[in-house]
């Protein structure tokens, strides 16, 4: 009955070093997609990596739709990842559902964190009244019914729409194959809870020193959402990486590991 | 837009002592069922009080049930509760969904806590085949419909079970009145949530010493739940209170009373 949290989060330490940075994935990849930056850094920190539950290779029996049913499930499920390996004061990157999931994180363990950097992350999604998300609900009810009836075709146009056009073919039939191998009613679970969030309010609080990195022309996330996050973060800094696409960190890794790099500086400067 | 963590939930502390104890109210009530407790233990205890968000007494602009789809987001509301009162060490008392509310808190902070009482907390309310929670799906959602169709019939029938036949006709009115005081559409999303839960895998790790408080027939958890639930806690303890109905803090506050100052003796000895 019992499974420990290393089992659950196929959770990996590697690398070498003293300062630790967590990778925290997006939705439709897994741990594997932080390949290029394990590369980079694996000589000079320690890296923990992981997988959250739902997502291919972790065992489905776990996930379940109502203890996933907000982003809340996933950062308490991080909180349990971080404790496993004692990591402290760590430098944490979270890829697009995992920059919301890091912030509520830090909100009640700030002391876990050094500093966060978010990749084409967004406290909302959805055009409203007073905010412009960059989609309106018909188009996301659209979306959901959509990947419902329609899975395999809504995989590869979302993976062309989402490593940008800028992509190789082979880029796009990566994270394509990727989207496939999820469980559909996870898929649509996890896009929901995605698409219908609003953590507006809470990025008010955030006390972690915070880089938001906002690709050019994210089809989920418009530079103007990126840079209203970036300002409202008490203590938010926006980079911005010139290239298409929500997973710059698959497509333009040099670019991406430049400003890893630079907030790690920056971030461990400010803690000395 | 940013609001305290203390306006938000309407934090309180009271009373007199070094010990904290932590008061989490269940579905209906609020921060005033805790009323005998209060005084109770106010002379020798500080004591923190609080709503949940989405609770009559809150600002129901907080609540989403994007926000709150999941007993996860309260669990991450109690943390920064705690935190904003800089408890540490804690006896925590959690009633119905404050049950696995505070355990899940304590998943992720069992230093917070030196020990929890959950009174009528069940951790799977919905028969499966491997499982006796108590409900069939049929009649939850024959609930849910009734719940939103019928809101104030269904609130004063709630309260008379939820209450049991040994409770004054006063108590049944009270807690109907706090049922009626909620929005409706907050009130079913809130039932949904306990109702769809199941941690029964969570409960298996939590590693503060926690003390059960089962009422004999109580309507929402058989004495059986509450023996699984004591019986699969890691450190779990059961404790009878001889009276019916799921809100003994209200309807047998003396025993109950009693109940909480041994275990607040016992959990003290311990941490000694």
């Amino acid at each position: 009955m019992s499974k420990s949290v290393t089992t659950r989060n196929n959770v990996q330490v590697i690398g070498r070093g003293d300062d630790v940075i967590v990778f925290a994935h997006g939705f439709g990849t897994n741990q594997s997609a932080w390949h290029h930056q394990v590369r980079a850094f694996e000589d000079t920190h320690r890296i923990v990596l992981f997988d959250h539950v739902g997502t291919h290779g972790t065992d489905l029996e776990d996930y379940s739709p109502h203890r996933y049913a907000a982003l809340e499930s996933y950062s308490l499920d991080l909180l349990e990842v971080l404790e496993s390996v004692r990591a402290r004061n760590v430098f944490y990157v979270g890829h697009s559902m995992s920059g919301m999931i890091g912030m509520l994180a830090g909100l009640v363990r700030p002391e876990f964190f050094r500093g966060m950097l978010f990749i084409g992350a967004s406290p909302r999604y959805l055009n409203s009244p007073d905010f412009k998300g960059g989609f309106e609900r018909k188009d996301i009810d659209e979306l959901y019914k959509t990947i419902e009836q329609h899975f395999e075709a809504w995989a590869s146009g979302f993976a062309q729409a989402a490593m940008g056009p800028s992509a190789t073919p082979e880029m796009v039939k990566d994270f394509s194959s990727s989207l496939l191998a999820l469980r559909p009613d996870i898929a649509v679970g996890v896009i929901r809870i995605i698409f219908e969030s609003d953590y507006r309010e809470q990025i008010t609080r955030l006390k972690v020193p915070t880089w938001v990195v906002q690709p050019l022309n994210d089809f989920a996330v418009p530079t103007a959402v990126g840079e209203y996050l970036a300002r409202t973060l008490p203590s938010g800094n926006i980079r911005y990486v010139p290239n298409q696409g929500h997973l710059p960190h698959l497509s333009a890794p040099n670019e991406v590991n430049t400003l890893i790099s630079d907030a790690l500086a920056a971030s461990a400067l400010a803690a000395a």
